[in-house]
């Protein structure tokens, strides 16, 4: 099973970034290319039922599987990136992290409005990232019709609050309780 | 031909980051999954002689090409990534960047001693970047076989440095003389 052969990967890193968190690293899954496929393949599965004009992944690890499964759904692949990263014409947001505060930012010209967006990080923990990259979606017009994680911290709420407060489906392929 | 048609999709921002820098703007081309898919195909293609054991990306954009070639490949992807990111034991080095310089690592277990590595970016200007990288995967006893981008700036001699000074082969899809 999917979720078996991801943990089975993930390799826990205590007090980082700081004391006290447990980090999930997702390298490992990087090196197993016939597991990134099957990750793709399961992504591919859950979101079958979904209408999708565009994949937004944000800045940098979810450019790792959200250009994967663009690639795989032939569908376009947008970038969410951190403060003065994107050249062109961008709007902003402020959003709170699980150790801090950063400034997202997506191109004005990302997608057109009305779009159905899949949006993609790699780790969901208090979900402070993807409420500012849905906020950015929504400024443009677009619609969120899932958002997608290889990893989920449940014991974060960042689950509970895609569900409950932003009222989005929420794909996840591994849950930590 | 596959030069124009991603030469068709960059686009130019006149001073960005600084004044007098024209920044080549990949994201219409993350846009046109097409395209994608025809550039992984050519980079396949233009490494085909080559023996590769993993692919090694730039943080961050060098995670976009990176990966999708790896996975059409079936190799492990290697991250290399802005200091204070990678979470396990790394090693790192400093650049001298186009504009500015910044401290880049790797992982101490990224790879075996003695694979064969390719290294890939988005975009290859001074050089900088890639020599820091290749000084990090020869630290690890990795060897270079190749350096791949979508994009070179060959007035800034970047191509030059890898293919005179650190005698790699250098494939690049699209060069601005």
């Amino acid at each position: 099973m999917i979720e078996q052969k991801i943990r089975s990967e993930v390799r826990d890193i205590i007090d980082f970034p700081k004391d006290g968190i447990v980090f999930k690293d997702i390298t490992p899954i990087l090196k197993n290319p016939a597991l990134c496929t099957e990750i793709v393949e399961e992504f591919v599965t859950r979101v079958a039922h979904l209408k999708i004009d565009a994949i937004v992944g944000i800045e940098s690890r979810g450019f790792l599987f959200g250009m994967l499964l663009a690639n795989r759904l032939q569908k376009p692949f947008i970038p969410v990136r951190k403060e003065g990263k994107l050249p062109y014409k961008s709007i902003k947001t402020v959003c709170d992290l699980e150790y801090g505060t950063a400034v997202l930012e997506i191109h004005q010209d990302a997608f057109p409005a009305g779009s159905k967006v899949l949006l993609h990080d790699d780790l969901l923990a208090t979900g402070g990232t993807i409420s500012a990259a849905v906020d950015l979606i929504q400024q443009l017009g677009g619609n969120v019709v899932a958002c997608s994680f290889l990893i989920s911290l449940n014991f974060l709420d960042g689950k509970k609050l895609i569900e409950e407060d932003l009222q989005k489906e929420c794909i996840v392929l591994l849950e930590y309780q």
